[in-house]
């Protein structure tokens, strides 16, 4: 059975060494008085959260699924409703929610690192609160005040759960086409007819009531994405006092039998004139969707990035004690029939791989979210502005990259342990199972990519790249001197360059035919990719280069130096294939596939 | 549910037009009578077996598994055993078998191209009858008249299976620790005793015996590899005619709950003095079972290869189908709400890629069967010997390669069904789920990759990937004069060199530092694949460029163009890591991983 111990040390490396998150929070006025102690306090009660209470559900919720009982009626595996109330009881759901609605108010960045090591534990658990508090971002952002009191207060407090309707059985990345019909109801509010399908932690046993956040359409509402609005349908209405009051006509008609998260009830919801809200303004809320999707596409990135440091702590367990064949150079363990296989390059070059991209993509997503704790909090509206249009630019690439990658690294660190990895009893198949769904929900990769390169990259002019670009070409100016760097702050002043010319060039070639966007969208997001990983493992590694005489910094600057020769050069694969062009594609007719 | 109609006429075009098979099988005199109308009916006939008898099976065998009764009885999922017996009453065994011994004695480049399409319709399923094929080869080369009479005719016939006993639960890559006995038994032969884990359809209830091809080590056996003896154990003794006797002391002690290929029962095999019977020479059991061993590389190669080769239909078909979203360039079908998915360049980008691996991987995997048919039967000693050296040069680049780019293109065909991808109703799933235990056994890729640079490349100096560079220097001199080839012969010409270059600087970076052949053996495989391929298709192409009119030659140039443009230049990736050193694997001290 698989073993997680979260990453503290690095999480702190992260945090206070490379991202000084200590002073950037005192500038921001609501965690000007958070300390660093406070913060390793919540970070260790949160680690023994995930390895004592979800880590050893894991496997059970893999093994048993949820339970499909007839009438809209679903259980979750064993011990999930359980883990939820300790959950609650600890005040998890409330860490980084407003003060004004019950919240602790942490910030981002904390509950971040919270949800990177529960996501270690266990996904498909951490699915059911961590829809909730997505719906808690647009509830926030987008509910009236009698919403908020009545709903936002029970999300916040964990009492009630949230999940996000879009998906139809006939419709998912094109939204335009859906079908739900919203019609004003005699009682007032609306009454919601139609089939959603695909919904996670859709319905389940771990909480009292259910809020489905529901796309569906006015009857007048025009054709497409322009006459969508978004309704709050609960599974129980609550009563005059605000609590759990008459069932809604929404229900679950059948849970999907899937790859992976089998612990995550993932549901066809039926609604028969159900009772539901408008939040926000009618025919506008695929933009209110959007606070949440964003939120949760951020979200889907933290899984796969809990995924991968915790495939690759087994595996460097495994590697370590599995004892099998000898390097040509000699054994290391002569006293013994056999070295443990850590000792073979491959196996080496297997785990700095996993490890390269899990200790990247903690980087990446720590700073993400201390961006987005600038955005929300930063007395300076330019910083805000700042932050905000770095965080449309990255949105995509967290989600897609880091699902990218910690699929390929779950399947490597499944392959370390040779047949053993395939056999379900070692655990490493459902990393890569569950894994796997990161790469397809909120959003398919592909989609991703086609909102990095269109709407984000191209549709200003480039002008939000060039914001990142200027963080990049800040490094390498402060750096210019620094000989012993040299070796990162060369190639990365280089893929900068390259990738400039590069998106100078897809901009004017997509004047001549829209389709060279979508050709080269998804190897131009491996190279931003690449390109965001390059910057931070150079940051990293001009850290450690200094200190490289202690065990951690030396670890670190190997694992950057790796990175530089083994990862990094995807880009000259990336290149050319982003400069393949649409032709290449698009010329043989449909008929002949 | 996924369906499946075999290629033949790309089966056909890559026989007769691009291998000229029906010539090249007319030098060998086995195969002299041999007429391209046999072939066709042989395969059209084989085509109906797999879409009708065992496709259907396959989903079944997914969702039930097999079943485990206690008491050493193993049972095959619903079907799978009158499926079976359908297959040995059309007498599919014995069709690629020595006439002696009950054979119908067709080529392999025949057997091959059925087990592509067996392969695609039910993997799970066709490993009990593959397995028996590569104990039939393993019989026939080693065995003695008698165990020929015995057992190999009831092999061929396919009235019992056979199993390869190799992995033990300490080792498995490192067979120079197993630890199976063999004793002398006073009624003659040996006792074994010992456990062998991962025994792949190692119990069932589809045949009436299994023969198990068992390593162990006799009592003055040396240490390590040279002290490895093959034997024969059967389930149940034969008696004096050969048929069924005494039930043996060899038994399933379980099965193992996987993350694929379920319906094939995976066992652990206890054996408690069970009698057995040496094959071959005492301690040169691992040379005798390695017959074996590369049959069954191969067959995993053609496994991939089928598992890609169905997904790939599945989702072309899903996405001529899926009405979802337009392009901006305006709607292809305008009558419709949005248009089938297959009009968007990143879908199409998913489909070619797994087109062009496919394609690639038949071309490849049908010269590489032709060349085992001229190693077995050509009359002349000097082909003979080339078809050796160039299937030993070869045979691990069939299975990694082709496995590794199965599971990714298995993988991209999910994608493109989106969510419905990942839940099992669709069957896209299985495909990967199947695929990956293909990159793990018969010896990891990373293994492959090993026996290919640091045995195969570098051991004779380079002289059988000499033999091969011959035969590619051959295609551009004979189309030298051709400037319509020039996109694929330039291209082509530049990575021979490059490869042969590389080849020559990891020689003599190896005699420094053998684990310099550890660290770049993964990027080095990947290279040699990607020249195969770009061969493979620059002859095709060559072929297709004249006839460029008709629909199936203008599908293939568009995808050896697409090949050179998107896949081929991974090879970009591959020659920087190849080239990064050991150093950059072996420097970190195991204790900091």
């Amino acid at each position: 059975m698989p073993q997680y111990t979260a990453p503290l040390r690095d999480m702190r490396f992260v945090m206070f060494e490379l991202l000084n998150a200590q002073d950037e929070l005192k500038a921001l006025p609501p965690y000007a008085e958070l300390d660093v102690e406070t913060i390793d306090a919540v970070l260790e009660e949160g680690a023994r959260f995930a390895s004592q209470v979800i880590q050893p559900l894991n496997q059970v919720g893999d093994r048993e699924g949820c339970t499909y009982h007839g009438d809209g009626v679903v259980t979750a595996p064993t011990g999930f409703k359980e883990a939820y109330a300790q959950f609650m009881e600890n005040g998890w759901p409330s860490l980084a929610c407003d003060p004004d609605f019950g919240g602790q108010g942490l910030p981002t960045i904390v509950n971040n690192r919270l949800y990177e090591m529960w996501n270690s534990a266990n996904q498909a658990w951490l699915m059911y609160p961590g829809l909730s508090h997505s719906a808690y971002e647009c509830l926030h952002a987008f509910g009236t005040d009698e919403q908020k009191q009545v709903y936002l207060t029970r999300i916040v407090s964990g009492q009630w759960t949230g999940t996000m309707c879009l998906t139809e059985p006939h419709c998912g990345t094109d939204l335009g086409i859906l079908k739900t019909k919203a019609e004003p109801h005699p009682d007032g509010g609306f009454a919601l007819s139609g089939t959603k399908i695909f919904i996670s932690a859709g319905e389940h046993d771990l909480a009292e009531n259910i809020l489905h956040l529901v796309l569906a359409r006015l009857p007048d509402a025009p054709a497409g994405t322009k006459g969508i609005s978004l309704f709050l349908v609960p599974k129980f209405i609550p009563d005059a006092n605000g609590n759990v009051g008459e069932r809604n006509t929404i229900q679950a008609g059948s849970i999907e039998h899937k790859m992976g998260i089998n612990g995550n009830a993932t549901c066809v919801i039926n609604m028969d004139a159900a009772r539901g809200w408008l939040i926000g303004e009618p025919n506008k809320g695929l933009a209110a969707m959007f606070v949440m999707m964003n939120s949760a596409r951020l979200g889907v990135g933290m899984q796969s990035l809990g995924l991968a440091e915790a495939a690759h702590q087994n595996a460097v367990a495994y590697a370590k004690d599995r004892l099998q064949g000898r390097v040509p150079t000699g054994a290391a363990q002569p006293e013994k029939a056999a070295d443990p296989i850590i000792v073979h390059p491959d196996v080496r070059r297997m785990l700095l791989t996993s490890r390269a991209y899990t200790e990247g993509g903690r980087a990446f997503t720590t700073w993400t979210a201390l961006l987005i704790d600038r955005e929300h909090s930063h007395p300076d509206p330019a910083v805000r502005e700042d932050a905000d249009e770095l965080m449309a630019l990255l949105t995509p690439v967290v989600k897609a990259f880091i699902t990218d990658n910690s699929f390929e690294t779950t399947n490597l660190c499944l392959q370390v342990y040779g047949g053993h990895g395939y056999i379900n009893e070692w655990g490493m198949d459902q990393f890569v199972r569950d894994a796997r769904i990161n790469m397809i929900y909120e959003g398919t990769n592909g989609i991703q990519a086609l909102d990095l390169l269109g709407r984000k990259v191209l549709m200003d002019g480039g002008k939000k790249f060039g914001r990142f670009a200027r963080l990049i070409e800040g490094f390498l100016k402060d750096n210019a001197a620094r000989a012993d760097l040299a070796e990162f702050t060369g190639p990365l002043g280089k893929l900068l360059a390259d990738t400039a010319a590069l998106t100078a060039e897809l901009g004017a070639k997509a004047k001549a035919d829209p389709n060279e966007v979508g050709a080269a969208s998804v190897p131009y997001l491996r190279i931003v990719g690449h390109l965001t990983y390059a910057w931070l493992w150079a940051r990293m590694a001009a850290i450690a280069i200094d200190k490289a005489d202690e065990d951690f910094y030396a670890a670190k600057l190997a694992t950057a130096r790796f990175y530089y020769a083994w990862l990094l050069p995807e880009t000259a694969h990336q290149f050319r294939a982003a400069r393949a062009g649409a032709s290449s594609l698009m010329s043989l007719d449909a008929a002949l596939f």
